[in-house]
């Protein structure tokens, strides 16, 4: 059993129905699969083998899904990159991954000009996209063309199995190391044959990559949706008019954003302008969403919501806000409240919310604990870290750091953080890792990175930085400073200065007091 | 992952929900759990262990939930035994299976009084049901009385992976020797996704166990049902009456009977004396159905129905009836000849349909082939028969030995069988086995046994005999005969004698040829 099984699904039991619309471009099954499997050719004829892995930096778009299945199929393990991050940390990933070849959209140019020098492991780049490409130093050859040379040659399905790894997604951490999480085969399937069942995923949907697809809150529909039979368009990047446009124009029935999103959308002059009647469901992940925002889903779109909860290292669902038997009939602002939660454990999974002495919680919807997973979706560990694995995985179980409460319906509802890290706009910015960017600047003497309220992003990221004796420098300049070394979402949007930072008893910053300023207006210390 | 996370989902987030409804006795999911554990901690305290062959005899209840659980949670293998066997076969698979212990219902006393004589391995009988049990040679002890001793430790879960095997069921074959399908937790837990997507199980729906628990057919719902949150309600062994009472006082909303028991249902006097409002579902296996039955479950349950096809060693799900998106708004009697057809692939497996040669058939309707199937439900093996094995698993794919056609929407439509067996209903025979039988009869020259069209039964066993000269015996004496050897359901309901049989070119006699003549009136040749 591999990820071959979802697409050999589609192909054989709805070959001429629609798979693909990206713009213009219109692929059934049947010749998504043809696209897929001359792109499979294209790598083994090129010398690429099971176990090796390919790197890829891009939009969404029908090229993506084609590289996930063309490496999925041949055993290939696939890396994808986050395109918002900086060159030095792209170089940083793929140095790490030892990707032997990168698939480049011209959108990234630019990045790929800076990494690549760095990068001493690829050995070819595959380009797409618009845009002219200049010499790259590397050798490359066009998407294109490779898929016309391999075309109409049989499938070429490698002996893949379960425990096999199929991608590799980084997340940096509170280390500030960038780590890659080694998903296998089962981990992907099983997360996508549950997420099938969940959301009664069918032949009948149509869903929409709003999400970036180099992430896993997204990436995981292009197994499931394809699995159902269903139909899948794009979002290149998040517009929020266009995607208003596309919802309508292909009658789009199911996708996922985070809250940032639907807030532009909620938002938005154009909001009206369209009809959304085939709509069945808006789905939220990245962060907390208020019971307004749910309330102005159901207004404007006119569709139901649910709430899910994952993260990368558990492919990614963990918990789904959806209404258990007995809850089905709350009333309307209940029901807002349920739909906000959380959510209850999806069903290929076991997650509990445990004490430091690892039993778990009363289900008081007040006593707080760790959420910790345990299934066939949860991760095999982190890519050469055996050391940062056994500090993540205990017994099987992953730590995911994220506080949270119970209640006596069993629906999870995550109140707090344990590891050092910020969400904005759905992307993960560990604090340790900015922190080590500012020290960097000769004038900071001592600096705390923490999450702040953010009605936009959710939470943003501010830095209270302490200078050395003598030293002078604008807020700006050390912003900016960040910006060249990492990827622009991770430098801090507000720069306070204090003479001293609070220390706890042992001599470290207290971050929690520093934190807990901001905070305070909030019931829950996310956002 | 195991076969533990479908319980352990059930017990953590409908604890007060009812899981069991067994005629007086009604448990919630939290008591079920603790019946459980309690068992599997007899299980492990009387020295049992993983990779262990555990046996049982018995009607559906609540005991064979609460023992394929414990099982499946210590990582017993558990061996249930076809009611219907006689004690020879019994016998022989217990011994085949080298089973350590066996549960055993007091409804089957006589015949364990039978075989357990020649069981050597079975060192221990788990004994419940109403009747008094007399001396049975082997040490005893009382079910209820273990569950009672080993309440209140916490569950013994095992270290049970995927492919660790879960179960061991026996199916005769055509060589006449009882073999033993592997099912690994892996197999039996995908089957079970597989379904709760397919079959939009939920914690609203209430399954009535109807056929016996001891077969596939009926047991991937104690895994599948459990894992959505449903109720299980049962019925010990099949009365059309009690089936009625039960469907409506229980408010089933759906189960699955062989084409048999619907009719037996839809000619009942009582049919119409209930209530079936929250019935949504009667599902069909183990022989084609007429579109006419159909129809009569549309108008006497007012429920949908589909059909699925499956064999033990696939977990069992091959296929299912349900109509594709583009299929759903079709006339009725289009509607009910696609439902009535054997189905499109399920979820979780590849199937194909393919010539001797291996290629596919075309979709037309028209050209036969045999139906293979690959994929995570599909078993690993005979139990220590690797040459059996070899010949019906290739390269990873089974050879059901079903032949079929496939229409222009990827339905499958079984229309004869490549292998020598019958299904009279719901349980296959195996004709070869009953030949054997009649040929110990001195008095038997030559037989051939063929399933012929029945109206009760789908098919019904039937041997034509050339008597040896000078011999005379009747019908019925040679009925008796094979009943003292095999289980009942296998000996011949008529018996035909000849003068000779007719041979093929090679001598062996032309099975096919005296076969097509009782099925020249049907479309298909099989029932």
């Amino acid at each position: 059993m591999n990820l071959y099984l979802t697409l050999n699904k589609a192909i054989t039991q709805w070959p001429k129905n629609e798979a693909i619309v990206d713009g213009d471009k219109r692929f059934t099954y049947e010749q998504f699969g043809e696209r897929v499997s001359a792109l499979a050719n294209f790598l083994v004829d090129s010398g690429y083998k099971k176990g090796q892995v390919v790197a890829v930096l891009c939009p969404n778009g029908h090229e993506i899904m084609e590289i996930y299945y063309a490496c999925a199929i041949t055993g290939i393990i696939l890396n994808p990159i986050n395109f918002r991050l900086s060159p030095t940390e792209v170089s940083i990933i793929l140095n790490d991954s030892e990707a032997v070849a990168l698939f480049l959209h011209s959108d990234f140019q630019d990045c790929a000009n800076k990494s690549l020098p760095d990068a001493s492991t690829i050995k070819q780049v595959i380009t797409f996209g618009a845009g002219k490409f200049a010499n790259l130093g590397v050798p490359a050859v066009d998407f294109e063309a490779s898929i016309k040379k391999h075309a109409g040659k049989p499938m070429p399905v490698a002996d893949v199995g379960l425990e096999d790894l199929a991608q590799l997604y980084y997340t940096s951490g509170t280390t500030g190391k960038a780590k890659g999480v080694m998903l296998s085969h089962k981990n992907v399937c099983l997360n996508a044959l549950g997420a099938v069942t969940e959301l009664n995923l069918s032949d009948d949907d149509t869903w929409m990559h709003i999400g970036p697809m180099f992430h896993l809150a997204d990436a995981w529909s292009v197994w499931a949706v394809t699995w159902a039979g269903g139909k899948h368009t794009f979002a290149a990047y998040f517009k929020a008019d266009e995607v208003l446009k596309t919802l309508s124009k292909e009658k789009v029935t199911i996708c996922a954003m985070v809250p940032t999103m639907v807030n532009a959308l909620l938002n938005h002059a154009d909001r009206n302008q369209h009809d959304y009647s085939k709509l069945r469901m808006i789905m939220t992940a990245g962060s907390p969403i208020a019971p307004e925002q749910v309330k102005g889903i159901f207004r404007e779109f006119g569709c139901d919501y649910m709430q899910f909860y994952g993260m990368t290292e558990t492919s990614p669902f963990l918990t789904v806000s959806a209404p258990k038997a007995h809850l089905r009939n709350l009333p309307e602002e209940k029901m807002l409240e349920l739909k906000s939660k959380t959510g209850r454990p999806f069903i290929a999974v076991e997650v509990k919310v445990v004490r430091e002495d690892g039993t778990e919680v009363k289900n008081d919807d007040t006593e707080v604990g760790e959420i910790i997973a345990r299934g066939p979706v949860v991760f095999s560990g982190y890519w050469k870290q055996p050391d940062t694995t056994a500090a993540t995985l205990i017994d099987g179980w992953i730590h995911t750091g994220d506080m949270a409460v119970v209640d006596r319906d069993g629906y999870i509802n995550i109140c707090d953080r344990k590891k050092d890290m910020i969400i904005t706009g759905g992307e993960n910015v560990y604090s340790t890792e900015v922190e080590y960017a500012l020290y960097a600047h000769g004038s900071v003497l001592e600096c705390a990175v923490l999450g702040v309220p953010d009605d936009k992003w959710g939470e943003s990221v501010k830095a209270i930085v302490v200078l050395k004796p003598g030293q002078q420098v604008e807020a700006q300049e050390l912003i900016d400073f960040v910006r060249g070394k990492l990827g622009k979402f991770k430098a801090p949007r507000t720069i306070e200065f204090e003479h001293e930072l609070p220390k706890t008893g042992s001599g470290k910053i207290f971050k929690k007091g520093l934190r807990d300023k901001y905070w305070a207006a909030s019931a829950k210390k996310v956002h």
